[in-house]
């Protein structure tokens, strides 16, 4: 055995790829050291702006005051010997300390492992949560707490891909989180597009050629992934088109992956959710859609908590065969369980304040203080891509992030092509040097061929970064016309 | 493509087996539930205890103050606009309050991500303790911080496999999580055998022994497992046989992957770190162990800290190839990045008061105070052990467990053959429908052909319970006698 190289590991680790925190990010992590240290004066800018990663407390957004004076009591629950204290002195409202209370006694102590999928009480309040929003029962043995969707997703394609010929519809641009987690698996992605003239929507047309066509070569496909609200693109998906999709699945026995990371991020439209779509569909139809095995994901990440250090989550499995929901429950219990502050999070994602308690008023302004926020840079943005040339960019749809298009001159995709990189990502990287601003070139997405596009978060405050970013590409085209 | 079912899914995650959570823990928690919703009455015993997991705070482990404390703040920020109340009223002292503001300059907020491999300040605190502990220096950029140990196992072992061929050296007894994630690895678990007689040591002729065997028959061994102290042993390695261990890995150009979570619980002898005698070899004989690939894990679950709930742990690494930690990196980045509350844990406890702090009293005192008590509850079971007819149990070395060999009656070991059961299983699964104690099977973590063991953590309070094994151990021996 020689020691280990970059020949000899695991040539599927080898593989994968995640763009996210690649190439770029990491420079960008270098520049930032640089800047703390003092030695950032030859530096053209003067700190750098994340916007390759939704990480909404990195940069402006809060956390929600209810959840963090609940979870303060977690961490020490001797403070709860002092309620006076809380109260009067600190601004705890009362339903702070009940709930807290109804926590403990339901975790015991947050240092404590859990039960493997999760605390009961929180799953049951999750189960409560899926009801209200949908209007049909949830039954929270089938919840599993995870450590971000992150860790949800993983579960669910270890136990599905059985081995080099399983495939997996993956809309394109996707999350690489996807593709990097099929590359580990060996399993196989089966691309479908989304279709960037219908403001990124789902083409069941698309998705049935891509079908088909890896069927025809032998692929085992056994799953399809949709993210709605979508990421990078931030679409939102119709009921129809919902419904449209789970009668394929159900017609073709697909398990579905609805990963729903960002319900609340919607600007433009409703959301539904694919559990309400499918059950009403049940309900309509009795009998007909009993074999769909859907698979659904949310996580205190994104939307208005924006707590993703916390790393919370969970998955709820519908129509799945008990056996199969055994090894799903074995393949969480080798890892424990998720983390349990971040389950306590989850908790209150889902059963927030509601009006007449102490704590709603401020909820809500801070809810909607944060929503509203970032609607408006969201349009900011939109508005100052309009003004750059080659840069076409759909209304801002939901979702924490813009992807639009960019058209580059033949000389920067020689340029790129000269260094080795795509012509995105040498458009990235420039960006990067000149500003700070750190993006994520779209083939770290996937696009269909011979387009280039970015993601960039609108979550960075202020609008000097989205200056920085005109005034550079107006350089940069200028430079390679 | 048929509906998912226990014959065409993963097979990989079906074959693992993982029995810490398994049958017996998962009947436990049904008697626990029943327990709860008061339908416990026809059952012969008032409460659960889950004597089959390492779950201090689950049972009498209380957290410790300092941690907590500061925890609370970095989950509420706000409070340290109110210094005066948390001295005067709430009884924090000064140096929960400061290290609460280190903390929060070095992650922003707990609820932001950090960067993939944790946030640089933690990491250098990691570095600083490894140097106290072991008198030599630490790169920081060679630690990675994991949710858990359990998760940076999970990344070392993914890196390391390369396939089906792929070999790693586990010693049984083991943990079960190792053979749980080489089978869903698809690589060969090599067993080296444990030497009861000699209180659970490593034999140096024994790993050799399976190395040759393996290697003959085309497996590609790339390294070595020790867990130290031992888990479910508890036997704690003496210098020279670390310093065995590594000449032959160095030899044989194997990784080592030392486990060393269970640093702090050593009742008998000392700790050493592989670190410590490996940067010590490397001091004594320059050159000659440079090529060792070391990786070292820690974790916040076990020891005083005792916090598993937090999912924090780390490991280093020492002599890897640049390029196989930029794949580390990758592969750990694809979860974004560790729980921060857990790292801001890990950081704790690597740094706790100190003497002069004003913590340092209340810190000392209750870390004193768990440790005795480990210590005691450890010999209370080892004397309870001595009296049981077929118990054979080695003196409490270290860990938080005792694995004691049982010896069964022929008609137990038939009886268990009839339900298809192992005779340790079907004697613990006895052991819980008459008592409502919940051990692990000497099974679920390998053992000798023809010997038969349980597993079972000493961190219950009270003497009832074992009072109550007593008892049942009695009567099981003579039903089958």
């Amino acid at each position: 055995m020689a020691r280990l190289n970059i020949k000899n590991i695991n040539p599927h680790v080898v593989e994968a790829q995640y763009a996210v925190r690649g190439e770029l990010a990491v420079k960008s992590e270098v520049y930032r050291a640089k800047i703390r240290k003092g030695e950032g004066k030859d530096l053209p800018f003067k700190e750098v702006i994340s916007a390759n990663i939704g990480n909404p407390q990195q940069l402006d957004q809060k956390p929600i005051t209810f959840f963090r004076q609940v979870l303060s009591l977690l961490e020490n629950p001797k403070l709860l010997e002092h309620e006076d204290v809380l109260i009067n002195s600190l601004g705890y409202k009362t339903d702070v300390i009940e709930r807290a209370k109804t926590l403990l006694s339901q975790v015991g102590s947050v240092g404590a492992y859990s039960a493997s999928a999760g605390a009961p009480g929180i799953k049951e309040s999750i189960a409560k949560f899926l009801e209200r929003r949908d209007g049909f029962p949830a039954d929270p043995s089938r919840i599993y707490l995870s450590g971000g969707a992150s860790s949800g997703v993983n579960t669910l394609l270890h136990i599905i891909c059985a081995g080099q010929n399983s495939g997996i519809l993956i809309p394109i641009p996707q999350y690489p989180l996807y593709t990097a987690a099929l590359a580990v698996l060996q399993a196989k992605c089966v691309p479908y597009y989304l279709d960037e003239s219908q403001n990124w929507g789902t083409s069941l047309a698309t998705i049935k050629e891509s079908y088909e066509k890896a069927k025809s070569e032998g692929t085992d496909v056994r799953a399809i992934v949709v993210i709605n609200p979508g990421n990078p693109t931030g679409a939102s998906l119709s009921e129809a088109d919902i419904g449209s999709i789970i009668d394929f699945a159900t017609q073709e026995k697909l398990v579905v992956i609805a990963d729903e990371v960002y319900q609340t991020n919607v600007f433009l439209g409703t959301f539904h959710s694919f559990r309400e779509v499918l059950l009403k569909k049940q309900k309509d139809a009795p009998g007909k859609y009993d074999s769909l095995e859907l698979a659904s994901l949310h996580s205190i990440s994104k939307g208005m908590v924006g707590e993703c250090g916390h790393r919370g989550g969970y998955f709820e499995l519908i129509g799945f065969d008990p056996e199969v929901e055994e090894q799903v429950y074995k393949f969480v219990s080798v890892m424990l369980c998720a983390p349990v502050i971040g389950q306590c999070l989850v908790e209150l994602m889902v059963n927030p304040p509601r009006e007449g308690d102490p704590s709603f008023e401020l909820y809500d302004k801070e809810y909607n203080g944060i929503f509203n926020s970032l609607k408006e840079r969201a349009f900011a943005l939109y508005n100052a891509f309009k003004d750059m040339e080659g840069v076409k960019c759909g209304e801002p749809q939901g979702s924490m992030y813009l992807f639009p298009t960019i058209t580059l001159p033949a000389k920067a995709i020689e340029a790129a092509k000269k260094e080795g990189r795509s012509p995105d990502e040498f458009y990235c990287l420039r960006l990067l040097d000149a500003t700070g601003v750190c993006l994520v070139a779209g083939s770290g997405f996937g696009q269909k061929e011979g387009t280039l596009h970015f993601r960039t978060t609108f979550l960075a405050p202020g609008t000097e970064w989205v200056g920085s970013i005109k005034k550079f590409h107006k350089e940069f085209m200028d430079e390679f016309r």
